[in-house]
């Protein structure tokens, strides 16, 4: 993860863009990008891997972009993470049906 | 990131989620959360680090999970749109203003 | 409003597109052209108004087909809204400074 | 949709929001209330009617809303776009299957 967030904004760098790299662009662009991987899933259910693995690439560059702006430890926000999750959805009580999950989903979202 | 991706995994298959992790759904959740993390920088320019940390964290796993159920080398992926991005906007020439950037972007977007 | 949708049914049937137009696809689809949208605001405060229009008509005509599909009363829903958000956002209260906007959004949003 | 304006506006003017709605932080917006739309249809085919038509709602406010700030007649832009549609996709030629549909969709995107 390290060695692609320097050749990221070493990228970044040698364009002298990191002017519009402010959190709120970032975060746009975040969006933006993963909208564009949804396209390939809009109308059906076929997809073209290629072309989903290079949307999916876009996503991860600028939330490594984003992690490097704000200076966020974007593994320990990961594990962190799962170890909220891991209280929030107990493997014993939410395995099971789409309805169990959604509905767990659901009530952790609205609590 | 294989680490990430082995706990992030575990804890999917402990509550037996891997039946509702199509690509579809991936894509979805991934937009998804990418507009909540947009949502701390939807009115003005005062954000919570620790907040956004977190949501990036959430766009960031759904991608791992992405990568995993797609079976995408997402490094590999990553590297591969540099890459191409080093071609498309030769650092000598998009170096500078924003308007430049902008056209850059947009000129590309639509080739 | 009606007469837009009865435009928007008739390019959709005349092309035999009512088979694709799942609830589901279509608020995907909606999704997928507001992160059009918001590309115009991506990276500067410039943007074309002529294609922002494009764009948001592009939102406006998902959202009615969507209505359409799901027989909902886009006018009433709204109204129902503001009802709803009257109540939740008193004007004597959220008046004024953005950080009292932020903080009443948040609170509203969290309850 | 001029009366649905009137009482947006109204309603937006009363709390005295009109400087937190520029066109940037109004299609964030749109954007972040489509993906809460989205959110209703993210793990499997179980929706509630009213909760979807309450976000949709959502959308279809802030649609209008940036309407009245960039000055967008929008049933003009909305007929504007389905002339160019009608071009773009001829009923006789793109009539039918789901795959067609895609390859149209895809064509017409990249051109």
């Amino acid at each position: 993860m390290d060695e692609l967030k320097k050749r990221l904004t070493k990228f970044r760098d040698d364009r002298d863009w990191r002017q519009f790299h402010t959190p709120e662009n970032l975060a746009k662009s975040i969006t933006i990008e993963a909208a564009e991987l949804l396209e390939h899933f809009q109308w059906d259910g076929t997809f073209n891997k290629d072309e989903v693995s290079d949307e999916l690439a876009d996503v991860m560059s600028y939330c490594l972009l984003m992690a490097d702006v704000l200076d966020i430890d974007l593994e320990g926000a990961i594990h962190q993470k799962i170890d909220k999750n891991e209280i929030k959805y107990p493997a014993d009580q939410c395995k099971g049906s789409s309805k169990k999950y959604t509905e767990y989903k659901k009530k952790s979202a609205s609590s």
